[in-house]
């Protein structure tokens, strides 16, 4: 077995950023060699997550819609009492939906449904430039 | 170090299935010839989630309970208004749930807790043949 | 490549504990002599829960808020009808959370953000002496 690794870079805005990484992800996996393995990707920062979403204008408004529920951006955190950033929201959310995702490699390709995106949350208030960490393990 | 994989093949049914999978996974594990390593599951689909819990008939009800409140089949959902399938919600919780999740193995088992299965989520609203995608490494 | 394991051993108390494993973490990879590679957490268990949030005082206070919301500590719960356990509130913020993490490893260490921490949720409701399952597979 071996190992390849990458990074991706993106560019966020201050709103809460849904954003497609798949056509990247698969061009790094195409070109590692590797045919069948695991690939984690996994973002640095406690404002960020990643997951899947079927990549659709209707689903990811429904997806922000969902998160602003669970963490409003209007409500009083204790974060932003403490420290004044005004993103106490963009933590909570982030940790609610985690920093990682795991997908199967085969035939050198990820494992993907057909409708199915890896897609980077980016939870924040401002615009960052979000690294996400590739690491494909495989033969 | 070695790689193996496998796919498991489950029905579902239009509701929320929260289907145990823990007999199979342990079966492929033991017949791995892996002692030590981590197992990926992952299924392919925007409208599915694996995560674990106590599977018994209570707490699963409990967990639905809760889903309906992160993303309430009720709802009207921006995806359904464009496309027609009913499923928002479905998309939402498979985005909030994730599709993969990483146990180490150990002994040649999951290393799981006593009261702790390996569970598929299935959100659609209407029956579907799922795939669980299993990669072992380890040695 | 090669594969390195451990235990962390933690005591949680009876309230909703979210507690910063990152030193010994950080520890157990830098003594493991892999320099690149997947680092994956797991605890047994079906009331607790990994992940990764900026591990100060009104952050943690935020989550733990939003925690509530989604799985609420007063709300009665079928596992403990039928169990009496009074736990059904911590089985489904488990299954919500996730058991498992993981995480990229480079130059010896966690590719962690600055402000981001990994973090044991736990979520019963009495003390619990909680292993986390430490799996580092790299070269």
């Amino acid at each position: 077995m071996g190992l390849r690794t990458a990074n991706l870079e993106i560019a966020t805005t201050a709103g809460t950023d849904v954003l497609d990484l798949t056509d990247e992800v698969e061009a790094f996996v195409a070109g590692s060699g590797i045919d069948t393995g695991v690939l984690v990707l996994f973002t640095p920062g406690s404002t960020a997550g990643i997951t899947t979403i079927e990549c659709e204008r209707g689903a990811i408004a429904d997806f922000k819609r969902a998160l602003n529920r669970l963490a409003p951006e209007s409500d009083e955190y204790e974060h932003d009492l403490r420290w004044g950033d005004g993103n106490g929201y963009s933590h909570v959310r982030s940790a609610l939906i985690g920093p990682s995702l795991s997908v199967p490699v085969l035939g050198g390709r990820p494992e993907l449904g057909t409708w199915q995106q890896i897609v980077l949350c980016d939870f924040d208030n401002r615009p960052r430039q979000r690294r996400i960490r590739l690491h494909l393990m495989g033969e």
